[in-house]
């Protein structure tokens, strides 16, 4: 189910036999030569709304931009400051919250995210540690599970891509989001084969060490069908931690 | 162009001949018993990416949640403070602006989001104004364009809904948002058939006064046919409207 | 009566018979070549003291600085960046709520103002709507009138003026000014005569688009005589406008 | 010279031959039980007017609202945080910064403001001394001035009521206020004679110990005439202080 | 009692019998060519220490850095802006009053950070006065001593080193520091014997007035002797204070 | 060499020969029922100084309070909300980078404290992204070690402890911070013997799931011994980690 497609009467519904829900994140940034501005929002969406139709879950809208920093050197990238997606983030909850939501379940497209998503859920629960919780607010539940990092998903990478894989702009991910969008298949040369890999810090630092976007990956490798095949472990994956994750009493 | 769907390389090239995008900002909030919950960022989302399409207009991830504090009462609304979207309006502008896009063509689906979005564009002045905007940030031009609002538009509410059309959860936004996705067309009776009409305070207040949520509308008048000429309409009314104001000079 | 002229006892004496209060908001901005500085001020604050002392009314003292990021290019201007007049807005409504007044009467001379203050009343209304208000805070009401936009207001000033009003620095909120102050009435020459038009976007754009300041008006036909009427106009306006308001069950 | 009465192309005049400015500073708060709410903005107002036109000087609109929390407890009051406090003092400074002036002689009536005000000023000294200021700011001197202080002031209260002066609501200001608003003098028993005294903490606290709102005063003592005296010597205190502090060399 | 070396049973156990706590506060900052960067902060340590363990009063961990902007032209400085340290001090308020503690003596060993702590103090009580305390927060009393400002040690330090002790690096500071880190005691040539003296601005105005960083001290004459008396003086005078601060009814 | 027990001059010869910075980061929070509450400062405090005497590096003051909301069941615990703790970390960073540091080795104690001190990272990082940079910094470096993870320690903590060893209030922490303060050895049965696990929520949820505050360890094994042990292995460990750190070029 996805809470846009929703009248307010059928959440209301929903929340009788559920208060759990799934919340897509992403980031708008660059993805190397072939690699999609919007990957990593399209591929926690994707999976997110396979798994909210067959399970029934519920899906709030994506939340597309994250904490992108170190990309901004590449054209088209867009990013929150920290502090505004710590904002974002206890804002989504607090609105969800209110309404008798308590198991929210970020769905995270991209490893820049992770910290920040961390601090946030830290800024959720020190309201309620510290006594300055949106009154009424019961206690609320929140977990962050990146798609790229699910057993079935690292499995099955390992076995498409190999050492090809990397750190930024993967094959992986990729494929996926050429999966969501097939009319939106690119095609570029890599060079050299594989980036390179090394730490992150600013973007024009970054855009040094990595020329052409990507870390340690050779997104040629990406296809619809390798997306088709993670997009299905990645539902598996989801699903199966979802069903944990609300299932636990609160 | 769909900025999600490019490579940072299609973008770069993009600003070789454009520097404006087009934004589509909406809600998530109720809509009455028929509409959906995303139907303030549906609509300006399918207008911007059939103009975007049409004059290959770069058009940036929606932003589907906005300014909805008087909606909270109704389940599924999510809400962010204005001080929050005055923080993501400002840092998507400079992200972008740090690529040297300077026109934002903000298209909004939602009158609740006017004020705040008009607060952050003066906030991005400000910065100019007052000697703090970001290093080599050169001038942005920012525009709220409000789809519902124009010319052909109303024309065509008028016409097809007359006194019908009301101010929250119209047939004309539910229309359009149902050609947008057909699957999700609603059925429910409207009680009364037009609903009252009054001043907009807090989430309890609006309750009160809108028990099911609609504002001066009677939306089961709602089609995707009219969807479908709504789209047209607005697309015409955008079409001119952006390309007025990015070939302005700056 | 002038809140800075009572006691504490006997706001408290107001307060069993009423809970309804008046807040003169203006601007510190440049008005053109006879303008003054502090007219949109000034004229909110004479008419707020006016119908305070007509209709017993209790009048706070007038927030002289608003948002005016667009005059920062001449000399005299002071802004407050949007999100600081949030928190002023904000801070004065929570303040004067905590001795138990509910309805917030704004009278605004400054139209920059229009978005940041609504979108500050957005704040405001967002605390009881997501429960993060004040301990034991009732429900506030916060209204926003213009007085240079009131019914008699507009007439008088179409019938003295008619296309000389302009948007800025115009010859009616001259004339109240003047009016408040007759020894600090200003000559001046208007080349041209009747200002340019345009949008408003950051500081340095305004000056080269209306070099003196003035947008379509020609502030010459200022009279003291002009500012008398509509200082009457406008208490006329504001003070069925302020009594509906708070007549008005909460 | 009140900036509010100015035009721009005045102020602009007045930057050839000086740079710095008077800016007036109180508070909305309870002055006991014959003291006016807006004492404390209205001593300083009344002085700053006075020198402001004996010796030229630019007098900005007066900053009504401080920091006055702990004075909540009783009606009328209105305070700001004192993180507001520091917004509006540094967008005040950096406004008029941009046009030129680096002198800032801030006139408070408030005792309570004093740390706050203090607190801004370091706020507004780091962003140069960290190099965040303003692009072209030029280094700003800031003066927190309390007329109350002044050497001239302060003997003639002590010849004039001893130790009745007190610490709050005392009988110099309130002899100031009703100097300035002579309609407005207010009659009341004083029980006891003289106030308790004692530390500030909460609003709450505060109502316990000091029941009608003064401290250590007694200003059933104060008169027309006396504010008249503390007037003239406020304006020798300042007018001495004002030209040293903007004849030093910045 | 120090914080850090109890166990939370331990403070459970302090928290029947006290309610109040001793914060340290400091600076880490230039002291002059003689003085350690962290005088401020050792200073009110070693005193806090002291005292805490003779009369058994808990010691929280010491807030080492504080507002320094002034100071920022001498390498190795450290400073929060205002409103950072406001945002620490009313946090660690706020934790320490969850569980209890409703007395806060912050032993201050920097002048420069007496402001912005007093306007911190305001938050937190406003947070009261406005009714957005955390929940269930009871009242708290705060109370800001600065260590070189006791009766005993203000004595002692005229005695010892009369009109050499200045402002800024005097002898007493440093030689308190030197008592408690004897090992890192300096020697250092002082030109001219004693510093100059003026009024404190921006980190390059500061730099310009006071070359070596000292304002109107001569520290050349501390030592490790007149240190120890000088923590003798400061335990009395803290002693005494904390005990009267503590047993004075909330 | 400790900044704090330093002169500026020192610090200004060090920065002729490094830029880089140790800063020892922790929290105050509670270690169950025989490690102490300021166990997670003391030990990379401890572990700092060492490795700074021994290499010539300098180390800031230790940052002793941390995120640590899911501890406030426990008395004694103090957390910031990871918004102040992010300006905290800004802060110190942008102070020191005025001074020509620039390679920045936070080592941490605390894993609560990782998510939130990266976010900071970015925050810092995205100033020189977006141009929001103070002036003139040059471009930074921050690198965040937790010294629990140090390859020694962890081969250590395995061989002293194994599954006992736990996640909080581990064996070979409270070894660590009492063979630093073998004064403040404590005594304290275990029941159970290994506390339980489990994941972190709120600090209600924590004390529900974590009676006594430890997760998963038995820390009565802990010894002074083992302590030394610790100390000297993670030194080994930040050793080699810093210099490779602040030796690889900008």
């Amino acid at each position: 189910m996805r809470l846009q497609l929703c009248t307010w009467q059928e959440v209301e519904s929903y929340l009788q036999r559920s208060t759990g829900i799934i919340i897509p994140i992403g980031s708008t940034e660059q993805h190397g030569p072939n690699g999609l501005i919007g990957t990593d929002a399209i591929c926690p969406e994707t999976v997110a709304f396979g798994v909210g139709e067959r399970i029934g879950a519920m899906v709030a809208p994506t939340l597309s931009i994250g904490m992108a920093q170190h990309h901004m050197a590449f054209p088209g990238t867009i990013t929150f400051r920290p502090t505004t997606l710590i904002a974002v983030v206890t804002d989504v909850v607090n609105a969800l919250a209110r309404h008798g939501f308590d198991s929210f379940y970020f769905l995270n497209g991209h490893g820049g995210n992770i910290a920040t998503i961390s601090a946030a859920f830290s800024e959720i629960y020190a309201q309620s540690s510290l006594g300055t919780a949106p009154e009424d607010r019961r206690p609320v539940r929140c977990r962050l599970a990146n798609w790229f990092m699910g057993a079935k998903v690292k499995a099955l990478s390992k076995e498409l891509f190999g050492d090809s894989e990397g750190r930024h702009a993967t094959p992986s991910e990729v494929s996926l989001s050429y999966y969501a969008y097939p009319d939106a298949v690119k095609q570029a040369q890599m060079t050299p084969k594989i980036a390179p890999v090394g730490e992150i810090r600013d973007a024009a630092d970054y855009r040094r060490q990595f020329p052409d976007g990507r870390i340690g990956s050779d997104p040629s490798l990406a296809s619809v069908e390798a997306g088709e095949r993670l997009y299905r472990a990645s539902m598996e994956d989801v699903e199966a931690d979802y069903l944990a994750f609300t299932q636990k009493g609160a």
